[in-house]
């Protein structure tokens, strides 16, 4: 436990790491308008000031009100309106209700924001080293978590602007590689015992641990992502119109939907076109393929003789790569082609699109939630969801892992999502 | 037909109508934040800004684009994006989703405001006699029309604001007088052949028209409106646990709402509080009880041993009477009780709240809807409708007519709506 | 009062008429199967064996318990089981559930009717004058409602079996007169004050009194009903796809229908066939058009220059002439062409289709339900609700009268419903 | 392959398997009403007819059309009638649907049975040894698959009696043992690389291959199933009450059913009763409880500070014992308490309940479907569902081994389902 003085070197980069990521979330705000703010466009999609006053509720709730003797709310109501699932403390407003609320105005909700910042400032200025010690973790868990709605922002505005007749734009993105995309080749993995799961060195949440052992069989990961000009041919060989190549509830959600392309997609004069957070624009053939739901990455695997990799094959095969890529700080905020040029390995692992594996999200064996209602955080939604890996275009590259896990249920197409091939060794 | 010269003294107290309309609709926003303006809270609910283009919407398209040749959109999507229900027009976006619209922006919408009253001055300062003839009645269609989404920004704003767990206040009402509502009477009026229906002096809507005679029994009407008071004694005798006092329909409502008070009404700390326009605020027994569906208006009366009156009862018995009352330009708000000491003839029989009829809404014998787009206005409503008369304290006083029919589906609860008892004479 | 002996010479008929209906009743059940009397295909639909026990249940529960004191009920289950909607004798099985039933079986039910038939039986045998006086009423009561149940046994078991792929047919039925239908004429009648409503003399249910004088514009009638010929110049002529010809609540039930032609209409090889009882047939041109929706009654109306009469233009009309036409004797059980050979006057007033009027199902001046749950038999059902005339080729004879009011709201459709046409005179 | 000779030996028992286990569907429905045949209470249930005519679909379809060359079809319609879900064989009826067809009648199904049972015979009489070579296994494959419609006969009429205020009884059934359930006691068993999975000997449905290798944790399996007095204590101590004990989704489905106690049961006078295919019945403490769905098992286990197995666990520990156990063929038809006098080991893993493992139902490492619709058995349902273990009281004891998987999606309640409790080791 650091005292005193040992907790002084450790204070300010935390400091300095919170007022990052706060000015980030903020930063993503810039191009909106207030009326932007307030839009609930379906019920999996928050409001932008939803976003922002929730992510500062966590810290109130988690590090100020327990830990902040002289912390005052700045409105009591706001425990009720800004708690999203957390049971253990009380009711919560209903989601699908956010879309309803113009009060507290985007004004109000950012001085929400100033006022919790300060407290934590005031936090961190007077705390002991057992205090530290003891806030420290939380506020690390906040700053990620601020991270994951940070992408949300981003995700949800693109949902919230697209259903717009007027297609407006959230702001000019910067422009991607023209050109083909490089061959598909096949890597090789061995099987056998293998580790996975976080070892605890550094920042991870709960449901990554514990690190543990697995028995895979020889498998291949295909070297990059599927892309838009293959997609294309599946689609063009009937794959909406083919039942033998979906799982009975895929097949469903198809009739359901009365779509028979991707999320996002629609034709103008014959063409089609995809909704970008720069606005429509034509498809690239080269780029990888994006909004996919479970279903539709299933249904190509199938019928391209493949299927999807497990997430236990997709980390044994990330562990030994560095986690770059096309993340939210490269300003694209859309999935790029892959290199050519690149050397035979696997390329687009991070960044660019999360990745559906195969697997549903269930807890490692020895999995344990933190007590208390933050650790409601995710052990209650193992059920009926699917992980994914890999971080998307809208992802900080301060924010993955080769170990974090992503999760979405099957139908889930309004995020950054696609998918890479992988077959039997 | 007005000649260049007899329509002069005709333009311009038109065009000072138009802009005392306008701006008062103007005037009725004063009080909202950017925020308030984009919420949609409920189906039946239109956001603010919606209003305000709409109803500009509608004098750009049965007036500036018909008549106006130099006429220019502003933006063409607006014909989409404003078109409440006109099918003849061509598609229109979805009612349900106008609260998924963040732009235009409340700032734009001010603008096409402007860019409309622009092109209808210039219209009416060039307009020859003939074309004044033509384009007259459509802009006090369209006046009329604007006012009647006057009292909809307020009724639909009042629900906005409800369901917000804040309980914002519109704006600070002007207090209504206290003291005792004066006792209920019974005012007679003589049965036989009666004439109803507009005579065609002035302006009135189609489906007030052809005057026409109806056969009608000796009736009577009670001096007043149904108060909160009486109303908490129909609940007191369990009014809301006794299926004999409903309609059918009316009982599955009662059992799906899950409401066993008016709406609007919640308890506090074992009182009846209601929301009003300047936020919560205790139940006066002596107040008009409103916000009644027509289900609990007739379960009221039935429990009274009375009944509703019908539509040309009303009429016959208020057309001796100065529409006068408490309007929206009273600044209240709000119905307020009848005055003791009133002589003794019938009160409130315009202003405060719409009175239910026990009329369903449909043609008066030789109903002709107007021909084209514009024609649809009215007569296709006429199906599972009720007819309410008499305005209330959000119609205006100018708009108001002794044949005015209004008409909502009878689960409707959110317009200020109550009751006045009848009965056999 | 009737005493002693002068009740003897009208129980006998009594005892006969009841007789007489109660057997009808299971002459019309004669070809079905066990397994046919199971099914409930929609909601509106009831299974035939509840049919047959709810019309028991009724003699039970208004005759039987309250005047016979020896009776005992076969089992007390069937009082919640088989009571529709009378809310004050408590409880009722969900409607929507009468299909998840096998118990009591089919021949269980058969017992249930006899049980009752006994014990009405010993009833009146025993009755002296004061008592035959007190459930005389309640009896000829229960005879129609059981009439009214025979309509619905045969339009339920229509459905029944349009839903089965297999299309079977319920029984052979008398083939109808080939050949066209007479030239549409007009028949004009006089306004001003006229009487309609029951007076009285004979059985009538609550809503058709009191007698009462309406005041009418001079009207028209067309001498017969609107053929399926003519309904194909309808659809011919875009009748379906232009909105200004409907109601706005039709469209959106066209919309919603899916349909583009009349309910049990399917088109094979080319052609139109609609589902009879007998199975599917090809659509003569000369018969009435059947299974209208209101919806599609109003709209086809309007689309012909003309309009729907109102009830009381239709019950001044009918009053003069007697109520014969093609009832369910006839056993066609399908409306037959009007007869070209006759002279000028209505055709087809009774008999073949109810005809849709344009008058809400609304209360007469000064009418009272009957005290107690008899009385929940037809004013709870005043709302939104539209009144047909006449009967129809699944009505009986004896059941129907010129001032009888039949009630559907304006979507259904599995009723033999049709319309004919009016005009201002 | 075997030849004209050697074919012999195994026609005679497979016609032997053949006609016992049709038999056996036959006797389940003896002592059913025909009205009883007839009803589909939820969508999930299927009403006893349709399991009776689709499991001779499956050989018409699967064997018959493709093998014998004499073949005819007793009514063509019956392709699309008795499909349930094999969409590469064309449009199927609705599955919630189902209970709206009164024909076929009972009688012509078994009609139905008995044309395909004398072309099964006609098939294999004359089949040499290379076409008996094919279809055996395809008719090996339809008893299995009737086996598992067996037990559905079974849980879907207990649910259509089980839906009727009369509470029928499916038939007496042999009592079960009374007395008190023995105190659970832990079984440990080894970690490390475990082999599960099926190796190819004697019949398995192709999800239970390969066999293949996977790496465990040590872990402990309770000695029994949880009994219903154990249940009693979880909901005396809030169980339905505390949303920290739940999945999220499974704290919906709480809030959702209005249930705080397991399905099938009723509180009558103050104790809890639950019905059975005798007929409702109160509670026996010692007796394993009953019809939970994934969620109340999961939160049962939460709340008892343990969890589920997983499929691999259970596999592992089964794989010892002897399939033996509370199977259909008991007669009791319910799940009965744990003997208190057996030794130390596991008991209840066969028979009795399906027992509930943490393990979402994914391909096993391999894993390939069958080519052709009749690939369609298992592989398409690999979304959202758990894996259960283990058979229960409705399970035939010629259907189950260690390596089966049955699978319901987490909600699921009307199968007979339970849990037994897993600790890490």
């Amino acid at each position: 436990m650091p005292t005193g003085t040992d907790r002084d070197p450790l204070v300010k980069p935390l400091l300095g790491r919170y007022a990052a990521v706060r000015a980030f979330t903020e930063h993503l705000c810039a191009p909106l308008t207030t009326e932007d703010y307030v839009i609930q466009s379906m019920t999996d999609v928050s409001p932008t000031k939803w976003h922002l006053a929730h992510t500062s509720w966590f810290f109130e709730t988690f590090v100020l009100k327990p830990y902040l003797e002289s912390y005052v709310e700045l409105d009591p109501a706001y425990a009720f309106l800004f708690n999203s699932y957390y049971m253990q403390l009380g009711a919560q407003h209903c989601r699908a209700q956010r879309g309803t609320l113009s009060r507290p105005t985007v004004a109000e909700v950012f001085a929400y924001r100033q006022h919790v910042d300060g407290a934590v400032h005031d936090l961190l200025d007077c705390a002991d080293g057992a205090l530290f010690h003891r806030t420290q973790s939380l506020i690390e868990l906040g700053l990620h978590h601020e991270q994951q709605h940070q992408e949300l922002i981003l995700t949800d505005i693109k949902h919230v602007l697209s259903v717009n007749p007027l297609r407006p734009s959230y702001r000019k993105t910067s422009s991607t590689r023209p050109g083909a995309a490089p061959e598909l080749a096949w890597i090789s993995f061995p099987g056998g015992v293998q580790w996975i799961g976080h070892d605890g060195a550094g920042f991870a949440y709960d449901n990554e641990a514990p690190r543990h052992r697995v028995f895979l069989e020889l498998f291949a990961l295909a070297s990059r992502l599927v892309t838009t000009g293959e997609y294309l041919e599946f689609m063009a060989d009937g794959g909406y119109q083919r039942p033998e190549l979906w799982l009975s509830l895929g097949w469903k959600a198809v009739e359901a939907s009365h779509r028979s392309e991707p999320f996002y997609w629609e034709k103008r004069d014959g063409e089609w076109w995809t909704f970008t957070l720069d606005g429509p624009r034509p498809i690239d053939p080269a780029e990888p393929v994006a909004h996919l739901s479970y279903f539709e990455a299933d249904a190509f695997a199938r019928w391209a003789g493949a299927r999807l990799p497990t997430e236990a094959e997709w980390e044994v095969a990330a562990t030994a790569l560095a986690p770059a890529g096309n993340f939210v700080e490269s300003g694209r905020l859309h999935p790029t082609p892959a290199e050519c040029a690149a050397s035979g390995g696997l390329q687009q692992m991070y960044g660019d699109l999360w990745e559906w594996t195969q697997s549903p999200y269930t807890p490692y064996p020895g999995f344990r939630s933190a007590p208390g209602a933050v650790g409601e955080y995710n052990g209650k939604f193992m059920c009926n969801q699917f992980v994914l890996r890999g971080g998307s275009c809208a992802t900080s590259a301060t924010h993955i892992r080769p170990t974090y896990r992503n999760l979405f249920p099957p139908e889930a197409t309004w995020q950054f999502t696609g998918l890479r091939l992988a077959r039997d060794g």
